[in-house]
């Protein structure tokens, strides 16, 4: 059984099936009866007038939004852990044509107003350094940690008093809801945050993720680095087609809260080895490398992190009765 | 019935089975056993030993071709009617960081030996101008007409002969195939191409194209810059299988060989107001406005192009009997 | 005697003297006494208020104002025979991040509210196209011809019309002031312009070019590309005092009468052999291979322009009793 | 008495000189009789065959080689003090079109094979990140300490060894020769750097720095990019007769020897007040506000540090006459 990530796992059935669905000639790249319903449905689930752009990747996301926030000349704010910083082979230099990413601390990979603040005060904001202009956090973040609608908002709250853009990296944003509990509203616009990559290929999605901008100005310009990125795919229907159906019944929460609850089922049998609080679908356990070996014997395998470490995540499709064995494994190490 | 573009055409069955097949929980990216076929597929398809990697978009296939063929202080030959130049929203400058496109002239989109070398001969080659690194061409071109083997020899020499690297935008690369009946090694590596933009999406696929070089070195640095770009999906099996699908049973060439005879169909219908002669799907009318507009009450829909021009295009899925009326329709005008 | 450029001619005595008077310690990059005077130097000279920047090169002043103009996403019109086109190596494309150049014909290298506009026509403003941003031309052109204010201002009137930013590479704006008598504000803001290169280099400067912007708030960005650059010089005193001094007692326009004057002197000369109208200080001759090499026995050096065609210009330096030996040459041929 | 940055330092009177001889008409950019010696200077000055480029800053200078180093999807391992990294507005990441600086540790900004190694171990080495491909160090570094040739071997076998190009920013560099006493080769390729930015700027020239190539393969790119970046001056001249008017007679090297004996005379007054051992021109000093107050009152202006700290560099023309007054001040706090 493989947790190496959820953006290997299975694309969920009703997935499937709406793409089967759209398999209906229509108009090309965003035209399409299907795309269109975006906007509007986006805007319902958060409960403003959003603009939701379909992009085949989370990386076209992220960088596509701090594109729209950062000029070249500037500079974003993340986590040194960031997927920005850390997995995407540069992408935001070379969507923002080079602004530079800085670095800040923080416990699991989540910032703080004070980390960030730290990083901003050792900004000159003479005409010799890159000027801040984005802050970007990821939530659910890369270890699995969440931010609450207080945290995230007292981020915005920094990020306004300091001009800058907030972008959210929400690969996992459906567990940082399901985990938090929180509106989708109040972990976005009403904490300050400007642009959101909302993740559905780990959460059941095939090939789909959702760019959507609160401020729907920020979208403009948006449009024409999608195409000139190569993302503005040409039947675009069959990724519009899986968000409307991962939104369908709030399929996207269903599929979150199975994760998460997975991840919690280990992580009650991991007690002390865990490294990392678990509030979303990953695990982090300190494990000697005999006692991983003695885990990948019984057919469970999942990504060395660090020397002493490893990550298990939980995906969508994989439920308590699957789980079980791995929980029963750990807790007998 | 819809004649804008075979972009928007359904997808074949067979793909939509083969990503059903493909849902099966398996390594990320491109580390997948689908994904792990291409090169050998592709190899024996082409008769020599290729690197074939997916992307979503013929852009992206493309502007990655491009980067790999020329630097940013390059400049790139092709038809000022190219797609690169005139529907990519300047992908190939972001991809290439800068680099020039030189546009040259030709009848129904292609280039010549002659053509491209008036504009090579206007390059200075000193420091001041952007030096020619690449030629590109597009086959079927932009206007539905095809280079034949010797043709593309030809352009592959002179490009030997400058020192430019030599791209294939092949969108339609199998209709091209079908319609000058040669073999694909003949009309790419035989002739002098370096790397290939192998469409699908417009030949039945939903959402993968293969980038293929026929020098596997070429790929190297090109798989740093898909990932850069936002183009490596971590549910990769979903691209490649759409790819192995179509390569099954020759299914790329049973398609294009039914939208080209629709095209035909067409073509022997309308007589002298073919504009261009009509050699692969594509179908270009000298039509009044009232025409058109006659066209379209009979529920034929297309794109204008230029003042008293049409330009209708035929999928894989619009076969004969369902053209009949539309070619009598052209027929009674 | 040499005719291949103004832009290897000497340095003007004053302003040899006005580095060597500039030797003080002060403050570093452009917080000296000598910078910190340009912009209103420069706004008492265009009687509006500017904002004057110094770079060394007039490439940096044209990509610098071009990327204060166009996004990469954009384009910017010009003429196929703009020095931005042509002898810049890519750096357009580089400081802009790759925008899209839109070439236009036109006499001389003279857009004209059609050419422009025909140019404009071509684009779709669909998202798969890189929109037009900016216009920018020449005054004096590559081919020594000058635009008068209401030629400017008809330009001018189509950028406010199709929304597009206004840029004049003013390499030769002293020649072009002087030829047309006209106001620099006339050529300049009052006709539309939003940036302007002005360009002393050519004219008796060391290595020192103005970039103006009529308006200010297009100079933000750009103190920040221009160290991107490399153009903040440490020492930007130099450059500063360069500029002050060819502003002192109108040394620029004296310069740019002695150059014009001598290009005129040859025109009389030339007859029928002029290519172009000369209103500037360049000269573009017929010539077959022997008259140019008869020429070139006698001392006089110059570029060849294309077949049969010789381009002669004349320097600041290069005053009526020394040119007169040519002008006798010419005739005499 | 200023003692803000050497950077802002007046120009030498032989400097000055050079320039005025300059002022014969030649060929234009490098074409001219003084640019032309550059490559036999310098390869005379570092006893091995290298070629030459002189550019206006040090900025462009660094940046011009990272970009022949590095490609966009590259990494350059760097100190996290060093210059490319605070000081030039991101213009690493303009001119390699997004490459990222991997940032290391050290005392007094210097890297050592361990720190730099940390950096290079975190490295994933998969398609997700991007490669380290270069290394870079300033020599003298920004905190006035240098390396010693064995030290620069040390790094460029662990830059040999993981395949890295090797840099180095040489704003400073005459001072690190003064300050080690070894051959400009030592420091250089026979320690297998592979591009070195050979400042004379804060020396003592006025614009013209020299970016040297001991791979001549190196510089064939860097000429287009030098155009494209606007850094190809017309009257290029006058820059190369700042260079070799600086290496007659090794006065790059007297210049050093004063502003490092200046330093050495400031230091030996500081005592414990020290932070960093004194080996070039820079002197940083632990003063309170209250005895900085106390030296600028007395005339010495500098830059604050951070808190509790100031920075005085020592220019060439400041000598030990004038700079008693301040090391007795220093004495006296």
């Amino acid at each position: 059984m493989r947790f190496f990530s959820d953006n290997a796992a299975p694309v969920h059935p009703a997935v499937l099936s709406a793409i089967a669905a759209a398999d209906d000639l229509d108009t090309a790249y965003d035209g399409d009866r299907w795309s269109k319903q975006l906007d509007a449905r986006f805007s319902a689930l958060f409960d403003t007038e959003v603009r939701a752009l379909w992009v085949p990747t989370g990386t076209a996301a992220n960088c596509l939004a701090l594109a729209a926030l950062c000029p070249p000349h500037g500079a974003v704010v993340c986590h040194r852990d960031a997927h920005i910083q850390n997995d995407e082979c540069g992408a935001p230099e070379f969507y923002t044509h080079g602004a530079k990413l800085m670095l800040a601390d923080g416990d699991g990979a989540k910032l703080t107003p004070d980390t960030a603040g730290a990083v901003l005060s050792l900004a000159r904001y003479d005409v010799h350094q890159q000027r801040p202009h984005a802050l970007s956090i990821t939530n659910a973040t890369e270890y699995g940690r969440v931010y609450t609608a207080a945290e995230t908002a007292a981020l915005g709250a920094l990020a306004k008093e300091r001009g800058l853009g907030f972008h959210v990296d929400g690969a996992r944003f459906a567990n940082a809801v399901v985990a938090t509990g929180a509106h989708p509203a109040d972990l976005t616009w009403r904490a300050g945050v400007d642009a959101l990559s909302f993740g559905f290929v780990k959460n059941g999605g095939m090939n789909a993720e959702a760019l959507v901008f609160f401020d729907p100005a920020l979208a403009e310009a948006t449009l024409f680095r999608r195409k000139r990125a190569g993302h503005l795919l040409s039947k675009g229907r069959y990724l519009a087609a899986q968000l409307l159906a991962m939104l369908d019944g709030d399929l996207w929460l269903d599929c979150a809260r199975a994760s998460n609850a997975g991840a919690a089922l280990l992580a009650a049998a991991a007690g002390d080895r865990l490294i990392h609080p678990v509030e979303a679908n990953e695990v982090f356990l300190r494990v000697t490398p005999d006692e991983a070996a003695a885990l990948r014997a019984q057919g469970f395998d999942f990504y060395d992190w660090g020397p002493g470490e490893a990550r298990l995540v939980v995906s969508w499709n994989q439920r308590e009765d699957a789980l079980r064995p791995l929980a029963d494994a750990i807790a007998a190490l």
